[in-house]
């Protein structure tokens, strides 16, 4: 358990330091106030050597592996805390989206290196490649521990058709060995990371500690009607499959409405309808629909309601729809709950009152690095809720207050492993 | 009006000759079952001087004029009825759309020649350039009655960006003269089409009296709101332009139905939503809505209640939304009533209890001739009621019957026409 340590004894970061390495990062791929920094471009790949620069500047052994995941692995003997979050960005993406928690990282592992209390604790530093799926999701924390990735490096492309095991060659990682996980050394994961949401501003919170990643689900429901002459069949003989789909949202959002709590979230997040023309009404409509939530049971109940739509809809109407799943469910994944109290006490120490717990409603890599090692995130405010956007943004009092409840509970949980290490 | 002549005295058609003409057009640009005989492209001017070929065959002087319309000009005196359609297709069109009424017209030139009766009567055929609108909707028609077309003709383009100017003078028609109604002596038009609609098949009856084409209102409501990640941001602060989009039609869908009766039509045939992704939470969101009736005060009170809808949406609601017309309005036009008994009586003569009044719920170049000639229009059966796809298909013996009755009421209405003339 976390032990009190005295206050002069506590890791300081350096804030202007701090937030230097945070906007050197954004001039790789700045575009506007935000950043275009897409896996194993080339601005991408200057920005992985400069970080691993600064990652040796700090005394880390620096390298970037066979997928492109920088890790600066801590000199000092373990037990070791890594803390870690991506660089790459969404295709018109902010500065802040996983740059935050790698940079928390790099200034942590500085920090408690300057500290006499904690200048022996390890902490590992990770920038992991792809988490925003530019190839494929979660590449580089999947490789780390370990999970099979072979059809990825074969098969996945970019946007522009480039398959990734030639954007890995063309980057010069064709034979670079990838660093995977040494389970006895590296005991915990910490990512810190924006909210991406607006939960934290509308609580008047500085520091989120996350409980749960929620789960998600993604259907394609494709509606089969007939298409026709939009101005020569009556309404009564239609066959209308894009009426069919608007009428089946209600029914979802009836459905779902009943399993809801306050964190269940559904979004239709694109609809099709064929031809796509004022003069034809529609014969196919798709709609695409993702649910988030984060108990698998309220998952389930969800995915049985939208079925017995399904069943109940082709029973009553001409108009047919198929319900499809896409990509594989991801299942809710709980924060290690020994460490969401590191955070919280760090929290609470260093601005009381101003944390609350609360789920993640996006994917991180700390759901992949879960299932192996215990993990937690941490999340700071985004101004607006804003994320995905080059307007995407945290007050710099936020980023600073954000590393510095870091620092402090990266100390309390590299503490607690070397004592149950030690022990 | 019409006077029943004797039945030996009527002009029989050559339903081989009819069949034998509507294949051979069917061959220029055969694409499977249906036709790609887009304006103005090679295929459909090879189409046109065979076209010509045969109107001069049939005793017609035959040109092409300066749009592209071909014109059979009957040698004989008028007063003469104007037959015609078009043969020009949708992108990947049927065989039978516009070209059937052409064909009748050359059929009926024919036909009235060979008949003792009515050898003096003149008819004129014409194919109209461009009723589809590749490069600009019913040019050839809006030409003929005189109609602006100076704006078309210079800037007016087709899908792969060539001005209809510059095709055109690629088809050698810089200065050739255009075909102009010489009201002095066309009288009247008639305009046999395929009904595109489900109506007479669902009827049982085999000839539809065309007593209006209907009007057409085309609006793009576009819905503001804030796109937002579909993971991070609860449904209660979510400003979905989607979800507005969809609550939004089920409004108008209670305030049309309310105002329609079984002729009303309205179409969403098109929707957007931005960005389109599974993860993203619209924050914009379009919809393209159609409506079409045949009374004008019907479709002013639609406009109302949809601009009604759209205020009480924007005091309701954070999502905005804006209402835009698109294209200029389309009342709706009559047939003329005189030349509507000629064709119910031929209807009746040739096939009793057959046929029924309807009102086109498409466009046709009849609407624009309607407001300079009297004008009427003949409808048979398309199996399914499918139209503008390959498949689109009338029975033998419907397009045979069509041409009968057609070329019963040209008689009866050349008749009358001849009958006011003299005296």
């Amino acid at each position: 358990m976390f032990r009190r340590t005295r206050v002069h004894d506590f890791p300081r970061i350096n804030p202007v330091r701090l937030l230097d390495d945070l906007k050197t990062l954004r001039s790789f791929g700045a575009n506007g106030p935000g950043v275009v920094r897409l896996s194993l471009s080339p601005v991408d790949m200057e920005a992985r050597r400069w970080l691993a620069g600064r990652m040796t500047d700090a005394g880390l052994d620096a390298t970037i592996d066979g997928v492109g995941t920088v890790f600066g692995r801590s000199r000092k003997p373990g037990p070791a805390l890594v803390i870690g979050s991506h660089t790459d960005t969404q295709p018109t993406g902010g500065w802040l989206d996983g740059a935050l928690g790698v940079i928390y990282g790099l200034e942590i592992a500085r920090a408690l290196d300057e500290c006499a209390a904690t200048r022996d604790f390890a902490i590992d530093v990770a920038s992991w490649i792809d988490e925003e799926g530019t190839f494929s999701s979660f590449l580089g924390s999947r490789s780390f521990v370990g999970d099979a990735i072979d059809a990825s490096l074969q098969h996945a492309r970019n946007r522009d058709g480039v398959l990734l095991g030639d954007a890995l060659a063309q980057a010069g990682m064709a034979n670079v060995p990838r660093v995977v996980l040494d389970r006895a050394r590296q005991r915990a994961y910490l990512e810190p990371h924006i909210e991406q949401g607006g939960r934290l501003e509308a609580s008047g919170k500085s520091i989120g500690v996350v409980t749960t990643i929620v789960g998600i689900r993604e259907f394609q429901l494709c509606f089969t009607g007939q298409r026709n002459h939009a101005g020569t069949t009556p309404m009564s003989i239609r066959r209308d499959a894009g009426a069919a789909l608007v009428a089946f949202i209600a029914r979802v959002d009836a459905a779902f409405g009943r399993l809801a709590d306050a964190d269940t979230v559904w979004t239709v997040g694109r609809i099709d309808l064929d031809p796509g023309s004022f003069s034809v009404v529609p014969g196919k409509a798709d709609m695409y629909l993702q649910f988030r939530d984060g108990k698998p049971e309220r998952l389930h109940a969800m995915e049985s309601a939208l079925a017995a739509l399904v069943d109940e809809w082709n029973v009553q109407h001409a108009v047919q729809v198929e319900l499809m799943p896409c990509d594989g469910p991801e299942e809710p994944v709980v924060m290690d709950t020994t460490l969401q109290q590191h955070i919280a006490q760090a929290a609470e120490a260093v601005a009381p009152g101003q944390w609350i717990h609360m789920p993640s409603g996006a994917s991180h890599d700390a759901q992949v690095i879960a299932h192996h090692i215990p993990a937690c995130m941490l999340f700071v405010p985004s101004i607006g809720g804003v994320s995905h956007d080059s307007i995407e943004d945290t007050a710099e009092a936020h980023i600073v207050l954000g590393c510095e409840v870091a620092a402090r509970a990266a100390a309390g949980i590299v503490e607690a492993l070397r004592v149950r290490f030690d022990g």
